[in-house]
């Protein structure tokens, strides 16, 4: 096992600066954001995003895929530090061993980079709050093949240390744009693309609605849903059967319930 | 407007009691929890669930709901009592002068107070640890009309402010059963029933399967997924598309997506 410089104390500058990454202002002024866990920083690996810094503890078992992804890592260009599993724990909340936490570069957030032939699905959602929900979505929208996930207006940050660890790494495997409803609608509109708005009026059963490729999945705010103006925008409007008491279904639940749908749905019409 | 006990200062015993049902061990001694939010607390009322103590802001406005609530709680015995939005604020974490919170006496959990036939759809989940998973299967369960609830071997507590906050209000509606393992199964096979068990194996397409009334849905852990044992002695197991890089979905969502397949299966062979 190679031996790497080692990290020792709370008041590190190192460890200050990583916990600090857990602070919007800090991850925004530094463009910088944490994800942790082995598994998740390997498909990092991966997909080509390599951490500038990598931090594991000095008392890790030896693990083929944590020395594969340290030479990746020191390859790029990047620093393996080593620390107590304490301080570790500190960073991640986590007091496994096997506990790894890098820091990225921010990824590329503007919608001009998506490529909407690349998939058939794509997740939208609208001024949404949550960091878990915003996290289990980009999950979902890996499982489902989805191209990505795209905040419209003032979205909970997608580079929260809660929600990369609901991503599940899908942080990392779908694309993330940013932007305003207004410049949203322009790109939409300026290709193909069917726009089906998840409301909860009166609108279309959701397993009776026709879906069509590259299909936009606009999902509202946890409490307020879809403004009107979004609905009215949508070319379609689908509703799930509310047989309770509850008038909603959990923003994330509802989105992915969708998108399982729509990926039946266009199965079927090929 | 009514005047009511004004509780001052955070060192007040009430608020003390309060504060400490978010501790698992107060609530479990004193078998009572906490929930909170005007809509949440009036769905309770609604469902029989008069609070022990309800606990509001002095500064609120009125509201017809809210003096509807106060009515019920004070006629059913309770204790309404009016404190100030920080002290509020502190036990519910909001800062809306509209909160509100009730004390509630833990729910019977004994699983021979399931009644099957009262619903096509059962939720049963194994070891899940998220209290925010296990509160939106709650919130989902209520909207398809599922009866209930079973939470197999050592599950979060349902009860956690987290859990109770994430179902919206369908810990009320919902039947909510503490159970070991062997002791479901035996109570299940005492009856009609199907065990369709969400696997990550190689199983039946979820939406080729044959669902039937009622219908139990059993979810594994987080990390774990279901252990052999449980899925060899489910009727059928049934599993979802991965179309991506990870190969599991979030526990709450796979659940609902289930759940609403289900729904949908059972309403086409009627």
């Amino acid at each position: 096992m190679t031996n790497h410089r080692l990290i020792t104390g709370l008041s590190n500058p190192t460890v200050k600066k990583l916990r600090a990454l857990r602070i919007k202002k800090h991850r925004k002024a530094s463009r910088k954001f944490l994800a942790e866990g082995l598994r998740i920083l390997a498909d990092a690996q991966a997909f080509g995003h390599s951490p500038e810094i990598l931090l594991m503890s000095k008392d890790r078992d030896p693990h083929p895929i944590l020395e594969n992804l340290i030479k990746s890592v020191t390859s790029n260009g990047g620093e393996v530090l080593e620390t107590s599993c304490a301080i570790l724990s500190k960073i991640t909340g986590k007091s496994n061993p096997q506990a790894v936490v890098g820091v990225y570069a921010e990824l590329d957030t503007s919608i001009d980079k998506l490529r909407r032939s690349t998939a058939d699905i794509w997740l939208v959602a609208h001024t949404m709050r949550d960091p878990g929900n915003l996290g289990t979505l980009l999950r979902t929208g890996d499982a489902v093949g989805a191209g990505g996930l795209i905040l419209i207006d003032d979205c909970t940050d997608p580079f929260s240390f809660e929600a990369v660890r609901a991503s599940m790494g899908a942080i990392f495997t779908q694309k993330i744009a940013l932007t305003r409803w207004q410049e949203f609608y322009d790109w939409l509109r300026g290709g193909p693309g069917q726009l089906v708005g998840a409301s909860l009026k009166n609108a279309v059963h959701y397993r009776d609605a026709k879906y069509e490729s590259p299909c936009f999945i606009l999902l509202g705010n946890e409490s307020q849903g879809l403004p009107e103006k979004l609905e009215s925008l949508s070319d379609i409007r689908v509703t799930m059967p509310m047989h309770g008491h509850a008038d909603s279904l959990n923003a994330a639940v509802a989105g992915s319930i969708l998108a399982y749908e729509v990926l039946a749905g266009l199965k079927k019409t090929r």
